[in-house]
């Protein structure tokens, strides 16, 4: 039993329709399912109903994010975990919104709303499960092979951190840290999979937004996430270039909406032994920008 | 409580000094320790020892497998649903090989010995835990990160199989199946990782080894690993190709003491809700390899 | 004054729908005018009119090929030194095809025809010539970015070669020599302009094309054209592989009539001070395939 | 007859010891010969002597840059054209730097010396030719392959082009113009060579270096360049990013001695008969950085 995977984030979009259009056509996401206010994405690689739910909102940001269980006994036994340890939880009914099972939903001290949910509509990748070709035709845009992790803010992260870590079984892979004895947590980054980070969680503003991240494979196919940007007016946040953090390899950019975006390529690969890697902050620069050993305003400043 | 990877082999080189100097200098794996009959290597990026024990004997092959486990506990845990299950366990003293903790033995039906422990030296990767660089200076050869997986063969495949799914908790990707009714199996890929696979099993001679791969990150270092190969006269099997199964690109080439070795990079990502993927006998030559869409013999009949 | 560069190639297609079809959607060319026994194509980045003419014929082959100098004159001292060497000559009339000038045509002593042109229609790449995007919407296939190079066969090759060095100014990047002094000429290598081969001519079946090529940019580009000759059942001969000779990186394939194609990426560059490389004939697996480091059958025995 | 590349650039060094260790162990050149105040270097591929000459020098700039011509009765030829022209040409007697020889020499109109020269020693680019392999072993740094192209500033932009276009058939790849009738030049990009382009000229300081550039076959080189920037504290301008000029993938840096440095890769094949491509002022953000679509002060203003 286990929390399997982030499965999906649900994101406010005030630019209603050039947000659609632009997770559709320029990252290239394929819409499973819409309603008055909600569109249903997914990763083309993704064989869940959807990942990405964008929500017709007043403001951007995050309206909540969800992480896939592997068996429905599992929300049980997380929420009796959760309530033991002192964290309000509700379950939210099967149906609330499209081919969505039942979830236990609760808040983190980072103010974001979290579901836990084990059952959704499975739909597919695109490829046949008998001798399948390794990619289909038709994909369009950046076209991400899926949802990959996001980073999270707020004011108490060493409290939502060990949420993560003593409930959900999540190591920290890297920690930024400030202070005279390096004793203060700007950020962690957490895994539960093999991925360098499913989650991270940063100082900032209440149930801040700082970006959700979508996976490419390969370096060269962030100079053609680039490329697309541009021939889109997409507005590049930074990169492309590398983390310290991770080794990974980045562009973070903005949706029409003013969420922030990344897609995401590399890293190592971790384990529940692997040790956790510390920051220092007089290197912050390097420690997110690798090659530009210094971050820009925007980067720092602004949440959604 | 888990496995949490494919910890180390243990490989037979007949060809001893000429093996010692591929590993080291054309994969490109870095010498921890030596003894008089054993050399205990890693790729760079690992923190553990070694994950591959070269072993002086008189025919090449593995001598043993080994998966790393979470926690001490793990292996008494494992060691009792092993008994329950019919299967023989014997306790393999800490000491026996040099930095390892005790570890739990036993045979699997298609006749490897595959060990089972969580206690081994630790000596990182050779960058500091404080503000590291994403790759040290001095790499040589291939330099892969990791080993990555291996494809045994024995007789009775579903047989093996069925320890790795029913005991231990992997997962079959992907599977070859042959017979009038696809009912046959001729080999399955397991993961318990997010990797596409961490243990393949294939229908052939008793406690055979088909190959052991390393881990590349991306189709541009298949390539330089294949200009390497052809300077230092490796012979190549197949390569550089793309699996039908897994996605992965791949280079399949022999060491010195015939043992056949993989470079391997890509594939997609697994959790436990992934599809298993069926491949047909008739479409063998693609679900292999992909490009050229038909087996050498070799391929097919030369196990170490 | 000079030869600029290979214009066009003109290819017999006995499978006549077929091949229409596979060099649109499988490689990805642009159709730009048709008529009934003739379809006029180019690369996407050709300002050109055309680079690739398929013939309607009863069998496969190269029927004519032609090289594009800078000035109208060129045709006219080109054809002054032709003559003077003893080959004779004769004008092909403009408009004889669709979309061309005038142009001088002569057959080389390994027996293809070929002709010099400095006009041709010219309908631009698809990108504008103000403040354009690096590359246009709507590429489909392999979509290499231009017509290469091309290797042609016959028994005089010396006799040919010499036509190209000592007449047009072409210099030898490379030859394979065979014979007890290496003085026996099967294959040479051709440059004109600063890439590692225009045209080479090997010792095989008077005027026999053995493969006609297309640029890709980067090794991860043939990884793609692999994988779209996979999902459409195009024949690869060999690759994706390096060639020793020109160092570049390489896919050998057919089309639906027998042609053999290859898509071709990398080499270095040469200018007119470059010294030739040669190869010997006991290398010679190393020399065409690098990494196989032996050649297949077919690839020594089938022309078109 | 003509100017086959751009065959040197002679860089003043004032933080002599640390730009001569940041050529050979950064970037990655090989040290052919030392004198006291100058070192000749030469990168990996190049057969000449040297490409690269460092001079011991009080101030940072361009000391000379030189074509290489194919034959030495191209000084004569060049020489007249220029005198009658009515530039004043001096010969550099052969021996005034090591292994070169004689050199016409002139001054263009934004102030830069230049050379024409045929002669230089031959010292290969380490492989042999008979049956190379297509690398050598021992490459430290960046390695690029060779010196590709520098941008030089000056006030007479056009009439220092119109030497190079009028007297040594160089063609005009890429200009980018200002004013109410996209009539005034601020920039224009140049081409003897197939490649995108050998020499720029913009308007700006007199006798002005705005950078050299060095050649990396591949954006994933790209990558690595910048990890080695960032392992060696090299301070990048920009980069990794995409030119919409050339379309070619670049990092701009500096030399311990205040040169800014550039590895360009890709870009597109020219031909004297490519049409040039022009950028208005108002989309010089995207001319320049393509993914980021706005110029950084320094970029603009730092000349050395």
């Amino acid at each position: 039993m286990a929390i399997m995977r982030l499965g999906r984030v649900e994101i406010g979009c005030p630019n209603w329709e050039k947000s659609i259009e632009y997770y559709k056509n320029v990252i290239g996401l394929i819409e499973v399912a819409r309603e008055e206010d909600r569109v249903y994405l997914k990763a083309w690689d993704e064989h869940d109903h959807h990942s990405v739910i964008l929500k017709k909102n007043d403001s951007a940001g995050l309206v909540h994010l969800a992480f896939k269980c592997e068996f429905a006994s599992d929300l049980d036994l997380y929420e009796e975990k959760l309530n033991n340890y002192g964290v309000t939880t509700e379950r939210v009914p099967a149906g609330t919104r499209l081919a969505e099972g039942e979830a236990v939903r609760f808040v983190i001290p980072t103010g974001q709303t979290v579901e836990l949910y084990s059952e959704i509509e499975v739909v597919g990748n695109g490829l046949p499960l008998v001798n399948p070709d390794p990619w289909p035709d038709g994909l369009v845009g950046m076209h991400p092979t899926r949802l990959d992790h996001l980073l999270v803010a707020g004011d108490d992260v060493d409290g939502a951190v060990k949420i993560f870590t003593d409930l959900f079984d999540f190591h920290v892979s890297e920690q930024l840290v400030a202070g005279e004895n390096n004793d203060v947590t700007i950020c962690k980054w957490l895994f539960k999979t093999n991925t360098a980070h499913d989650i991270a969680i940063i100082k900032g503003p209440q149930n801040g937004l700082h970006h959700f991240a979508f996976w490419l494979d390969e370096w060269v196919e962030l100079r053609n996430a680039a490329d697309i940007m541009a021939k889109n007016d997409v507005m590049i946040d930074a990169g492309p270039t590398r983390h310290g953090i991770t080794r990974g390899t980045t562009i973070y950019f903005f949706d029409p909406s003013g969420n922030r975006n990344e897609v995401f390529c590399g890293g190592y690969i971790t384990y529940p032994d692997s040790p956790t890697i510390t920051w220092t902050e007089d290197t912050i620069g390097k420690a997110i920008f690798y090659f530009e050993r210094e971050l820009n305003e925007r980067f720092t400043t602004v949440f959604s």
